[in-house]
C-alpha cells in the first residue's frame, strides 16, 4: 500500500544517514534511547495519524466549527484523535521522564509530530498550541503558575493558545491596545479584543489557558511595553479544581479558506470588567518571552507547511502512477495503449519539483530540530552557543521557505490531477487551502524577510552567518570528493560566494542607517538566502546518497538515484535562477521603493 | 468610490491609446460605431456587472448548485443576471445587425465581457459557453441546424455546452469512447459518458444544446476519428417548438475548489439507447470544428484569468490604501501614527507585481481580440492572413500566461490582506479558488506548452513567429526614440534574440525527429515565450505612457508614471530572470527527461 503521510524510507534516510540520530542516543539526556525506541515512537505516531487523524481531515474541512450559544462546536472525531495523541505521550515527547515526558530528542519528536501534521493540519493545531503555551509557562512562570496551569496542560487536561493579534494591529504588535490593570490581590484585570486566535474555544479540554499580550498602565510605548499574561477560560481554585468562568468570551469565529478544522476565534477579554489575568515573567518583558514560543512555533509552522506539501506530493505521485493518459510524443500509433501519466516528462517535472521542495524542506526542518537538540545537549557550551546562533539565523528560513515552496508543491499536485485535482472529491485542493495559511500566520513572509535581513544576520556580530558559511563550506568540501557531485556543488558555491558579498554590503548599508534602501528588496533576499540554505541541505543529502550507492543494498539504489536527481534538479535548475534576484539586490534596485501610491 | 472590476482609465488607455479602437470604426463593418457607441456599450456592461453579477458572486460560491431529482438547481440570483446580459445584447455583441447583433468589434465586446468575468466568473460561464456553441453551429451547421438550434441560442432561449472530456480521457481526446450509431432517419444515437461539462444542466434556458464529440462506427482510430454532434437536452420539433426530453441525463455534479457557481456535470448520453444527435460538419472532422470553438474559448479563458487577477489587484490595492499598520523602517518613534500598508516597500512590491501581471495580461488579451478583428476586417487579405497566423501562434500564450501569472497575482492579493485575506469574509481567497481552474481547463498548461512548441511555431512555415519577431522589432524601434525606455528595451531585445536562437535550434531538433528531448522542457519554453510576449506588450504600453506624459493632461501624469513603473518592474525584474530557463533549454537539460518512475 502506498504511503500517504511521508516516505518512511526517506525519514530513515534523514534520521539515520543524514542527521545521525543515533549519535544523540550517546548523549546523557537520551541515554535510554536507541534507534529501536525512536522507531517505536515513530511507528506509534504513524498509526495514530493514519487511523485517527487522517480519516476526518476532509470531514473537518466540510464541517467547520460552528458558533453555538457563545461556544465553538467541533465534529466529534476530533476529540478521540487528540485523546489518542495525548495518551501516547506525544504532548510531552521532549519533556523529562520525571515530568511525565518521553525525553526524546527534538529531532525524533518533530519527526513523530510530522505524521500528524501531514494527516490533519486542523486537528493537530490543538495540541501544537498547547505545547507552545506549556513551554512558555515552563520557562517563565512561577512555581504556583506551573502547579495550577502547566501541570494540567502536561496532563492534557488544559489546552493553550497564544493571543497576540488585535483587529487594528496584525503584524504590528507595538500597537496592541489590550490593557491590564493591577488588582489589589496581585492579579490583573484585562480588557481588550483579540482576533485570529487559533484554538481560542472548543470543548476538547477542561480549560483553555490563553497566553495574552497586553499593556500595563505604566507601559512604555511600543514593543518595550508589552507584558505577558495567563488568562484562563475558567478560573482555577488554589487546590487546582476548576472555578467559575473567567470574563473571556467568544465573540465569533472566522471562516477560513482552509485549515477549517481549527477554530479561529475573536475573543473579548473583560467585557464585564472581570477578566482575571496573571503576569508571566517581568512587566514589559512579554514580547521577549513570547518570542521563545514564537520561535518554536515558527519551526513548527515550517514543518506543518512541509508536511502538507509532502502529503500532496505523495498523493499526486500515486495518482500519476495509476492514471493512464496519452502516449509518448514520438509515438504516433493511436492503437497503442495509453501510458501512465508519470511517463510524461512534464509530469515528471512537476513531481520532481515537488520532491525537491518537500524533501529539501523536510530535511531543513529536521536539521533545525537537530540544532535545537544541540542547544541543550551538545557536549560543551561553545557547541551549544553555536547551535543556538545558527538556529536563530535559520528560524526565518525554516518558517518561510516551506511556507512558500511547499505551497507551490501543493499547486503542482493539483495540476497533476487536472480536473480531478480541482474537485473536492480529491484531497489535493484542501492541502493547498490548508497550506495557504502558512505564509501568513506566525509572521508573514514580509515579516520574516525583515527579521532575517534587518535583525538575525547582524545578531551576535554575525556569528550565526559565520556558522552557516562554515557549514556550507564543510559540506562543499566533502562533496568535492565525489566527482559526480561537481555539477551540483559548483552552482551552489558560486551563489553562496556572491550572496556573502551582497550580504556584507547590505549589512554595511544598514550600519550606515541606509535602512530604507537596504531593506527595500528584503523579499528577494529571503528567497535567495532560503534557496542557498536548501541548496546546501540538498548537497548534503546528495553526499549521503552517493555514500548510500557505494555502501547500500541493491534494493536502495532507486531511492538514492531519486535523491541525486532531485538534488540535481534543485542545484542546477533552481539555484542558478537566483542570480537575477542577487543582481537586483546588488544594484539596490529601487523600482518598488520609488513606486508612489498615487501611481497605482 | 474605488473601481472594483477594472480600471476604466486603464481600459480607455488600452482601447484609445494603445490599440486604437477608433481606427476600427473606420472599417466598413464597424462604420456605424464610434468611441461614443463603444463607451456606451462598456458603460452598460459595467452597470449590469456591478448591479447584477457582482452582488451574488459570494453567495453562489457558498451555495453551489445542488443535484435534486436529476437536475441541477442554482441560486435564484443567477437567472436575472443572465437575462439582463441577454437583454442588453452582449450574447450577440459581434454578430451582424441583421442577425440581431450589435456588430461590435471583438476588441470592444471582449472589453465589455471582461466586466462580467471580473464580477462573477461562475455566472458568466453560462452565456460564455453558449456563445462558443452558437459560433460553432454558425460556422459548421446546416441551415436546418441553424434554424432549429442557432436561432434560439441567439435569442437567448437555448444555452450551449461543449462536451469533450470523458472519465478515462482528460487531455487525450484521441481516446474518447462515446459512440454515435447512424439511425435510419439520418440522425444518430449516441452512447457514452462525459465529465466536467460546465453548464451541463440548469434551468436558465428552455433547452441546452450540447456540442458533443463522439466516434462513428467506421471511425479511424485517434483524433482523426472524432465527429461533432448537436445533442439537445430536449428534442426540437420541426416547427421549432420544444419536444420531449432527449436521452441525456445528469449523472451528478462535481464539487469544485472554486468557480462553484457554474455547474460542473457528469452527463450520461444514451442510457436508454435513445439519445438523438445530429452530425455537425463532416464525419471524422469534429476535432477541427471543435478547435475553432476551443481557440475562441482559450482566448476567453485567458481573459477570465486576467479579470479574476484584476479584481483581486483592485481589492488589495484599496485595502492597502485604507489599512494602517506599522511604521517605516527608519522610524523608531512608537508614538508616531501607523502608516497605511501601501507605504511599505514590500507591499508596493506585491501591488506592483500584480499590476504588471494583470495589466500586462489585460493588454495581451485585448490585443488578441484586436487581431481577431483584423482576421475579418483588415484592409486586404494579406493583412488578414498575417493576423490569423499571429493569433494562432499567440493563442496558447493568451490562454496560459494569464492562467499562471494572474493566479499568482491572486496569491499576492491574499498576502496583502494577511489573515483577513485568508478568511471568506473577504473576496480575495475566492478569486484565487476561482482562478485555479484556468490553468487546467481548455487545455492544461502542459498541453498549451506542447501546442506552442510542437505545433504552432512551425505552422505555416513559421509565419506566425516571423510576424511576432517583426512586431517586437517594430515596437523596439519605436521605443528606441525614447531614451527613458532604454533600460527597459534592452533586456527585452537581449532575451528575444536569445529566444529566437533557441527556438530555431529546437525546431531543428523537431525536424530531425529528436522529439522527446526537444519537447522535454516545453514548460520552460512556454514560460519564456510568454514572458517575451508580455514584455513586448509592456514595452508597447510604456511607449504610449511616454507619449501620454508628453501630450497628456496633468491629471494623467500619475497614471502614466504608474504604467512606466510597472513596465520597468516587468522588463527589469522579470525578463532578465528568464535567462536561467533559456540556458536549460539551450543545453537540452535532461534532468526531468531522465528521471525514472522507480526513483520517486
Amino acid at each position: 500500500m502506498p504511503e500517504t503521510l511521508l516516505s518512511s524510507r526517506n525519514l530513515a534516510f534523514e534520521l539515520y544517514e543524514v542527521l545521525d540520530a543515533q549519535a544523540l542516543a550517546q548523549r546523557p539526556r537520551f541515554a535510554e534511547h536507541s534507534r529501536e525506541t525512536f522507531d517505536a515512537a515513530l511507528a506509534t505516531a504513524r498509526t495514530i495519524a493514519e487511523k485517527l487523524f487522517a480519516p476526518h481531515n476532509r470531514k473537518a474541512d466540510e464541517n467547520e466549527p460552528r458558533y453555538i450559544n457563545g461556544r465553538a462546536e467541533l465534529i466529534p472525531e476530533v476529540k478521540p484523535a487528540v485523546d489518542a495523541f495525548l495518551e501516547a505521550g506525544f504532548l510531552n515527547a521532549n519533556r523529562d521522564y520525571d515530568a511525565g515526558g518521553m525525553q526524546l530528542p527534538s529531532l525524533v519528536s518533530q519527526a513523530c509530530f510530522a505524521h500528524f501534521q501531514a494527516a490533519n493540519a486542523g486537528t493537530t493545531a490543538y495540541p501544537f498550541l498547547t505545547m507552545g503555551a506549556a513551554n512558555l509557562i515552563e520557562s517563565f512562570g512561577t512555581d504556583e503558575q506551573k502547579r495550577l496551569y502547566l501541570q494540567p496542560m502536561i496532563e492534557g487536561r488544559y489546552f493553550g493558545t497564544m493571543a497576540l493579534t488585535e483587529p487594528h494591529a496584525g503584524s504590528s504588535l507595538a500597537d496592541i491596545r489590550t490593557r491590564a490593570e493591577p488588582a489589589d490581590d496581585g492579579t490583573y484585570r484585562l480588557k481588550g479584543n483579540k482576533i485570529f486566535i487559533s484554538g481560542g474555544d472548543h470543548e476538547l479540554s477542561e480549560n483553555i489557558v490563553h497566553m495574552v499580550l497586553a499593556k500595563l498602565p505604566d507601559a512604555p510605548p511600543g514593543v518595550k511595553g508589552i507584558s505577558l499574561f495567563i488568562v484562563p477560560k475558567y478560573l482555577v481554585n488554589d487546590d487546582g479544581s476548576r472555578g467559575s468562568r473567567n470574563d473571556v468570551s467568544l465573540a465569533g469565529l472566522f471562516h477560513k479558506m482552509g485549515w477549517r478544522g481549527t477554530t479561529s476565534t475573536a475573543l473579548n477579554f473583560g467585557d464585564q470588567g472581570q477578566c482575571v489575568g496573571y503576569l508571566v515573567g517581568q512587566p514589559h518583558q512579554g514580547l521577549a518571552c513570547m518570542f521563545q514560543m514564537m520561535n518554536e512555533a515558527r519551526i513548527g509552522v515550517g514543518m506543518g507547511a512541509v508536511m502538507l506539501g509532502y502529503a500532496g506530493y505523495l498523493y499526486s505521485l500515486e495518482y500519476a502512477r495509476q492514471r493512464p493518459q496519452g502516449r509518448m510524443p514520438d509515438n504516433k500509433d493511436p492503437h497503442s495503449p495509453a501510458v501512465p501519466i508519470i511517463s510524461h516528462t512534464d509530469v515528471k517535472r512537476m513531481l520532481l519539483t515537488q520532491k525537491a521542495y518537500v524533501e529539501g524542506a523536510f530535511d531543513l526542518g529536521l536539521y533545525a530540530a537537530r540544532l535545537y537538540d544541540d542547544t541543550h545537549t551538545a557536549q560543551d557550551q561553545l557547541q551549544r552557543d553555536q547551535a543556538q546562533q545558527l538556529l536563530d539565523l535559520l528560524t526565518p528560513i525554516v518558517k518561510s521557505w516551506p511556507s512558500t515552496f511547499c505551497l507551490k508543491a501543493n499547486e503542482l499536485a493539483i495540476q497533476i490531477l487536472g480536473g480531478h485535482g480541482y474537485t473536492r472529491e480529491y484531497p489535493v485542493e484542501q492541502y493547498y487551502r490548508d497550506n495557504r495559511l502558512n505564509p501568513i500566520h506566525e509572521g508573514t513572509e514580509g515579516i520574516q524577510s525583515l527579521d532575517l535581513l534587518g535583525r538575525k544576520l547582524a545578531q551576535n556580530n554575525g556569528a550565526g552567518l559565520k556558522q552557516l558559511i562554515r557549514q556550507i563550506a564543510a559540506t562543499a568540501e566533502r562533496a568535492s570528493h565525489h566527482a559526480n557531485l561537481d555539477a551540483m556543488r559548483q552552482p551552489l558555491e558560486h551563489l553562496v560566494n556572491r550572496l556573502q558579498a551582497v550580504t556584507l554590503s547590505l549589512l554595511g548599508d544598514l550600519a550606515q542607517s541606509k535602512v530604507a534602501s537596504a531593506l527595500a528588496n528584503s523579499a528577494l533576499y529571503l528567497k535567495v538566502f532560503g534557496h542557498c540554505v536548501v541548496g546546501w541541505r540538498w548537497l548534503e543529502q546528495a553526499i549521503h546518497a552517493e555514500l548510500g550507492l557505494l555502501n547500500g543494498t541493491a534494493a536502495d539504489r532507486d531511492f538514492y538515484q531519486g535523491k541525486l536527481q532531485a538534488a540535481r534538479y534543485f542545484l542546477t535548475w533552481e539555484i542558478p535562477g537566483c542570480h537575477n534576484e542577487l543582481a537586483l539586490l546588488e544594484a539596490r534596485d529601487d523600482t518598488c521603493l520609488t513606486m508612489q501610491e498615487g501611481w497605482f
